[in-house]
């Protein structure tokens, strides 16, 4: 029996609130902090690992984030979910995203097919069509190969696909895996899909047009800027355009598509990097091979959060630090900090995976909540971020936990000897010193030099940044978002706070406005 | 005379904390919302304007913001950095960015020479080099135009100028001004440097090494990189990189360079873009007198920000808003939203040159301070954005300031008519839809989709994002941050807080550590 309270109905809560604060520049000073290091770790699938030393944590705390955990019955909501329960309330819908890289617990059906089995048959589907255009059996008009895949897509299309395709496109390139260069349309703005099609070879070009529903704005106008440039190249849409979409969707029939692969309403757009979304545009680009390692990689962590042990489940503990850190110690916001330059736009990714989960203030009964949600995600690649906004992270007024990622080798493997150290070297001693200095800060009599500490933070660590590694790193912030949202009581599967923003932009288009909003439309022109 | 004090010492302050909140989305519905539009708007340099109709201020809260300016003596603070005062006193140094680009006040005279002659002198310089690199004059060795200009930086030597360029790139390509690409190596990760090697003809590209003290690591590391990328091609490094550097600097007379470019330890590296640092790249690539129109618009927004009417200077109006936001209405963040694909980098920039000036828990003087700073700064492009983390914007439990950019026309003016309107119509339209769903929300019985509104948010409009508008853009921010920065008493000009990572990293790499340092390193492989 699942019992789905607020948070702060749960006795738990309230003892963990008495529970004494740690010190973190105290206990990260010294022989505490090297124990602390070798204790206060947990293996994640892939050789990653999940290091919490420099949180705000101790035995005390950990054990009183197990009884919530417990209380909250967060594995029991994870075993309902991947049992096919129907967990997004807003929309009425399962939650299937795990589904499409691995069967966690029972069969799961819906719309009159086993839904494991409908997401086999469409990566299937989706890997021959990848290897026929791979081996020019599915070619442009003259015969000739394709050499780029364009995925026309926005949100969830468009983020998790591209943070996916940057992180691995070195990777694939170094280990004779590259196979089509990828690029993506997004924005509704003009410029965006114009300077894409300037900067590519129509007539070898394959465009994968992403829109579950078939009617979002943004991918059919973003869609028709393709139509335009395929018919003044003289080439016919039907030989260059696949569609990902549902099976009720317009696109789901139409000619104008040289194929089109299903997903449903049981992923999200932001949970859907493992359905066709990504699988297409990455079978593509890297091959069905490197496709399936990836989900792999996410299957072997997505059993690690269906570990009934906190302390061996990584999601689950790092998403009840988050809410230790959210709604006990009062902090607003998060910082990813990925010290690995292929994950450039894996921040943005999870910005939009967290911040469109858990950014509510009603529960998932659509009651109202006393306590603070889903925090402000932000982040850039270290060493880069260093030079940037760390000074604040350092010195401001407020203290924003951290999440740092790291691996020991790059992926490119070509580096240079400066002052008796690699870049590598360089880059990874840069990700240790960040994680110390902002723990243990350093005394300074000219308090302009004085650093505090204190300043909590985790890191991944791996061996490499690969197909799996990636998959078995979204799996682990796909459930930490899922394991808060059930903590928070909130609903992290739909986005009802997207929707009064596209009302008001049809009614300004069709010119029913008065007030602001007109005032606002004759300012910007339309 | 100018009193340089806390800002909880200000009795202006006390009595802005006293004037009656505004409840945003009571004021913006209706008539009044319609008139707060029209009236609450500042006209900016380039055709710009600067409208916060939607931000929680009305005419009392003005009066107070200026009372609080005045006693602030916000005007006079800047004359004095503008005159040449150590403004920077934590380095005990000038600030003298706003001279790259035009004199506002009297002669300024350091190391012996008038600074504003010797930026002068310095940009002449460029544009002489760049129009003999675009002509042939300065060729490879086989006398082959460089046809790709490289820039190896990080910090502000990258994300400015990289944010620069991209908001251009489309611009220039549009107009004819497009000379040469332009490619940006920062990350110490060696893929990245390996990744933008791998992806450029070396034999015709031209190298930017930037760096003002000459020894910033990341910057000589890769700068490694090429050299060895060089020799493989055969090539004479003498001949394909130039540095910018300060004349003091070991960069400065090296044979390595073609040709070095200056500026000084006035020009803090986030506000560089106007200096060399941004100079030779943006020369190089577009031409100088399209760097010269960048810095015009630059120079009309700062005589705007030099003006003492803070109701006709948007810079002073839009800090004292925001520390309206910060201080008394207790908001720790801020989203810049531009509503411009162009713009894809300009917050990455903003996030820089706000977090790195005013992240600061001391005042001026070195003593520590009562009140909060400067506030989170994240954000990318509209739409993206409105399909990614607006959720938590319009129904997340915390208020989160935003500040939009907006322009009436794209900049390569291809477009395509759906459901009756164009790409760019439809992007105002949602740029001027969310400001009001954000500020008036619209009530729902079921809470899930109900918006509370009160969401504060300002918007910048401009014709078209071109060099001169993007001056006046980045000065408007530039600006922005001194006003907050002189406000909080704090000094925006130093960076104390990058240090201690880079010492500890340094120890890291000579492998003399202990404690949680140690262990850190083992597990990273170091």
């Amino acid at each position: 029996m699942i019992n789905w309270n607020n948070l702060d109905t749960l006795k738990s809560y309230d003892a963990l609130k008495k529970v004494n604060k740690v010190n973190v520049a105290e206990v990260m000073a010294g022989v505490s902090g090297a124990e602390r290091v070798k204790k206060y770790s947990v293996p994640m699938a892939a050789g990653l690992s999940f290091n919490y030393a420099a949180k705000a944590v101790d035995d005390d705390i950990l054990a009183a984030l197990k009884a919530l955990a417990e209380e909250a019955q967060l594995s029991e909501k994870f075993e309902a979910l991947y049992n096919g329960e129907v967990i997004n309330t807003g929309e009425k819908r399962l939650v299937l995203h795990q589904l499409t890289r691995g069967q966690l617990g029972e069969d799961v059906t819906a719309d009159g097919v086993n839904k494991r089995e409908f997401y086999l048959n469409e990566q299937k589907r989706i890997a021959e069509f990848a290897n026929k255009v791979h081996s020019g059996e599915i070619a442009n008009a003259k015969g000739e190969k394709f050499t780029t895949v364009v995925q026309i897509g926005i949100g969830g299309s468009d983020l998790g696909p591209r943070a996916m395709y940057l992180a691995l496109e070195n990777w694939a390139k170094k280990t004779g895996n590259f196979k089509m260069e990828a690029k993506f349309i997004s924005n509704v703005d003009p410029d965006d899909a114009s300077a894409v099609l300037n900067s590519i070879d129509v007539e070898h070009s394959i465009f994968i047009l992403v829109s579950k529903s078939g009617t979002t704005l943004e991918t059919l106008t973003n869609e028709s800027f393709v139509t335009d440039a395929l018919k003044k190249a003289g080439l016919d849409q039907g030989k260059h355009m696949i569609a990902v979409t549902s099976q009720t969707s317009p696109l789901a029939k139409s000619d104008n598509y040289l194929e089109a692969f299903f997903m449903d309403d049981y992923i999200g757009g932001r949970y859907s990097s493992t359905s066709g979304v990504g699988g297409a545009v990455l079978s593509l680009a890297f091959g069905p091979e490197v496709f399936a390692q990836f989900l792999e990689g996410a299957a072997e962590e997505d059993k690690l959060a269906a570990n009934k042990d906190v302390f061996a489940n990584p999601a689950m503990l790092d998403a009840l630090i988050g809410v230790y850190e959210r709604n006990v110690l009062g902090l607003s916001s998060t910082a990813v900090l990925p010290y690995s330059q292929g994950l450039s736009r894996f921040p943005a990714h999870l910005q939009q995976l967290d911040m469109e989960s858990n950014g509510k203030c009603v529960n998932r009964f659509g009651e109202p909540i006393d306590y603070v949600t889903g925090p402000i995600i932000f982040g850039e690649p270290g060493t880069n971020g260093q030079h940037s906004f760390y000074q604040l992270l350092h010195q401001g007024t407020d203290i924003i936990p951290l999440q740092f990622i790291g691996f020991k080798n790059s992926q490119l493997a070509n580096d240079v000897v400066i002052q008796d150290s690699t870049s590598q070297q360089k880059l990874c001693a840069n990700v240790a010193a960040q994680i110390v200095a902002f723990a243990c800060g350093k005394k300074d009599e000219n308090l302009n030099k004085n650093f505090k500490g204190g300043r909590p933070s985790s890191i991944i660590i791996g061996e490499d940044l690969n197909p799996k590694s990636l998959g078995a790193l979204l799996s682990h912030f796909e459930n930490k978002v899922m394991f808060q949202g059930f903590v928070w009581n909130i609903n992290s599967f739909d986005q009802e706070g997207v929707q009064l923003g596209k009302v008001l932009a049809k009614k300004v288009l069709a010119h029913e406005t008065d007030g602001a909003l007109a005032e606002y439309s004759k300012l910007l022109n339309i």
